[in-house]
C-alpha cells in the first residue's frame, strides 16, 4: 500500500490471448525509485509505445473504457498488438487496490513500449513483446480549476494530411512527445499557462495534451477527430454532461479565428474540464459554478455512461 | 571486455561543468541484459531526449566530433543542459576501450534523457540531472553496402515551417522516433528499403534516420539543413571525399521532382554512404567501385578533417 504505486505489466497476457489471467500473471509491484526499463526498450531508444493516461477519482478510475478504446485505436494504428481489455481492465483496478493515500485524485498512467529493440544485440532474440507498465501517483503535479491562459500556435499541418499520410501517426497517442514538451517551454516563455494548436489551414486542433471545448450560447463544439488529433475522452464526459443538462454538442471543423470568438472555452484531459480565461490576449469569462458542476459530474461518475456513445457522426468534410 | 558495452553516464559531468572529470566519474559499465531507467524518466514517458549514433570502425568513431556538436546543437533547441564536449568525447573513449569483439563496425549510440519527469512524485524531487548512456553494440543489425530501394513520402510540412515554428523541433534529433519508425512500417508495406520525406510545397527533405545526395554530373548536392531536417554527419563526410576528388558538392532547396532524375541517389547515416538502386519504380545505376571507395575513405579517417569544415553557407531561400 502506498502513495505512488508502481506495477510492470505482463505484455503477453495483457496483450494478446483471450480472456483474463489470474492477476499474478498480470502485474508485479515494484519500487518506484528502482529501475525497470532495459537500456535497448524501444520506449527509451525511440518514443516507440502508445498511452493512456486519467484521474482515478475516489478509487473511480474515470472514462476508463474510452481510455482502453483509444488505446486499442492507437495500437492499431502504430501496428501494435491488440490490447485484451478486460485483462488491462483487471490490471488497473489492481494497481487502484494498492493505493492507499488520502488525496482523492491521483493520475493514473498507462505505458506501453514496443518492447526491445530488435535491431540491437539484446533485443535480438526477444518475442515482439510488449513492456507495459501502470502507475498511480499521488504525489506528482495534480489538477487545479484556476483558469489559464491559451496562445495559439501552428501544428504545421495541413486539415486533410491525415487521410493522405498515415504515417505520420496523427490521432495515435505515442510516447514521442518531445514536440508537445516543447509547446509547454513555448507557453512558459509567453507566459501562458497552455497552447492550442491550429492547421496551416487556419483550423482548430487541440492542446498538447488537452483537448478543447468552445461554448457559443448553449451550444459545446470541439473539432471533429479526424482533422488529425485524439478522440477526447474528457471531452466526451463534457459532452455528456451538456447533453444532460439539455445543451447542445457538436463535432466539426472549428475555424481558429471562430475558436477565438467563442463565449468560453474550456481545456480537457485526464479526467476534468479546465476553465480558459484569455485566449491570444482576449480576456473570456469564467463561471466557476459551471466548471464545478462539470466535473462533479464527471467524477461521480454520472456522464460515465453516455460519454461511451458520444462520438463524431457523418463524413469527415 | 564485449561485444556490447553499456555504460550508464554520469549526467552531471557530462552536461554542464568545466574540464573532464576522472574517468570513474565519467561512466560506469552495467550489464546490457539489466534495467538501467527509472520508470518516471522522461525518456521512457515522452521521448524526451536527444541522441547521436555512429559507426565506430576499427577503434575509430566516425565523425565524432560533428556528431557531439550536433548534440550540442539538439540540445539548445530543446533547452537542454549543454553537452561537455570534451567529457563526452572522453566518455565514448572508455566506452570503445571495453569492447573487443572482431567484428571491425559495431554500431555506437549516445543516449540523453531530459531526466526524471518532474511532474511526477518520483521525479518532483530530482535536480533536472539528465539521464545518460552509451552503448557499442556489436551484436544488433550493422549497414551493408546492398542498394536499397525507396519511395518518396509527404512529412505534411511546408518548406517554411521551420523558422516560423521552432516549438516543431524541426533540425534536433530527439528520441521522438514513433513517426521515424511508423515510416520504416509504411516502406516494408510498399516492399521497398527506405523513404525520401518531402515537404508539401514539393521540397526534399531527409530520410526517417538518413540524409539523402543526389549526383548530376560530378556535382553532389542535398537539401539545405535549413529546410527543418538534420545536418548529416555522414552526408558531410561524403562531400568531403566529393571536394577531395575534384568534384562539386552543394547545398540547396531541391524539388522532390529533380531528386527522381538524379543521375544517382546516395543514403548517408552512421558512418555510411548506402547506395540507391531506384526511387518511386525509376532504376537508377549503381557504381559498386565508388561506393566502396566513399566508404573506405570515411571510415579510415581521410575525410574527418575536411568534413568538419562543410555546411550550408548564404542565407535559406
Amino acid at each position: 500500500m502506498s502513495s505512488i504505486v508502481l506495477a510492470v505489466g505482463n505484455g503477453k497476457t495483457l496483450f494478446g490471448g483471450a480472456g483474463v489471467a489470474p492477476d499474478a500473471d498480470l502485474v508485479r509491484f515494484v519500487d518506484p525509485e528502482s529501475p525497470i526499463i532495459n537500456a535497448f526498450d524501444l520506449c527509451a531508444l525511440r518514443g516507440d509505445g502508445i498511452f493512456e493516461a486519467t484521474t482515478v477519482w475516489k478509487g473511480f478510475p474515470v472514462s476508463l473504457e474510452n481510455h482502453l478504446k483509444r488505446l486499442a485505436n492507437s495500437a492499431r494504428l502504430v501496428d501494435m498488438p491488440e490490447p485484451n481489455i478486460p485483462a488491462l481492465t483487471r490490471a488497473v483496478q489492481l494497481v487502484i487496490d494498492q493505493y492507499d493515500d488520502p488525496e482523492p485524485g491521483p493520475m493514473l498512467r498507462i505505458i506501453v513500449s514496443r518492447g526491445l529493440d530488435p535491431d540491437t544485440g539484446v533485443g535480438k532474440a526477444a518475442d515482439r513483446t510488449p513492456t507495459v507498465y501502470i502507475f498511480l501517483d499521488a504525489k506528482g503535479t495534480l489538477h487545479s480549476l484556476e483558469p489559464i491562459t491559451m496562445a495559439s500556435m501552428t501544428r504545421g499541418y495541413p486539415s486533410d494530411i491525415t487521410a493522405r499520410a498515415p504515417w505520420l501517426l496523427n490521432g495515435a497517442k505515442t510516447l514521442s512527445y518531445a514536440f508537445n514538451c516543447a509547446v509547454h517551454r513555448e507557453c512558459a516563455r509567453r507566459g501562458v499557462g497552455d497552447a492550442i494548436l491550429f492547421t496551416e489551414d487556419g483550423y482548430t486542433m487541440e492542446c498538447p495534451n488537452s483537448s478543447i471545448v468552445a461554448r457559443y450560447g448553449d451550444t459545446f463544439v470541439t473539432p471533429d477527430p479526424r482533422i488529425g488529433i485524439l478522440n477526447g475522452t474528457s471531452q466526451r464526459e463534457m459532452f455528456a454532461w451538456a447533453l444532460e443538462e439539455g445543451k447542445k454538442a457538436e463535432y466539426r471543423k472549428l475555424p481558429i479565428a471562430e475558436l477565438r470568438e467563442a463565449d468560453s472555452l474550456y481545456m480537457t484531459h485526464g479526467g476534468w474540464s479546465i476553465p480558459i480565461s484569455a485566449i491570444d490576449g482576449r480576456a473570456l469569462a469564467v463561471d466557476a459554478a459551471e466548471i464545478q458542476a462539470i466535473n462533479d459530474a464527471i467524477h461521480s461518475g454520472r456522464t460515465h455512461e453516455d460519454a461511451l456513445k458520444i462520438g463524431p457522426t457523418g463524413d469527415y468534410e
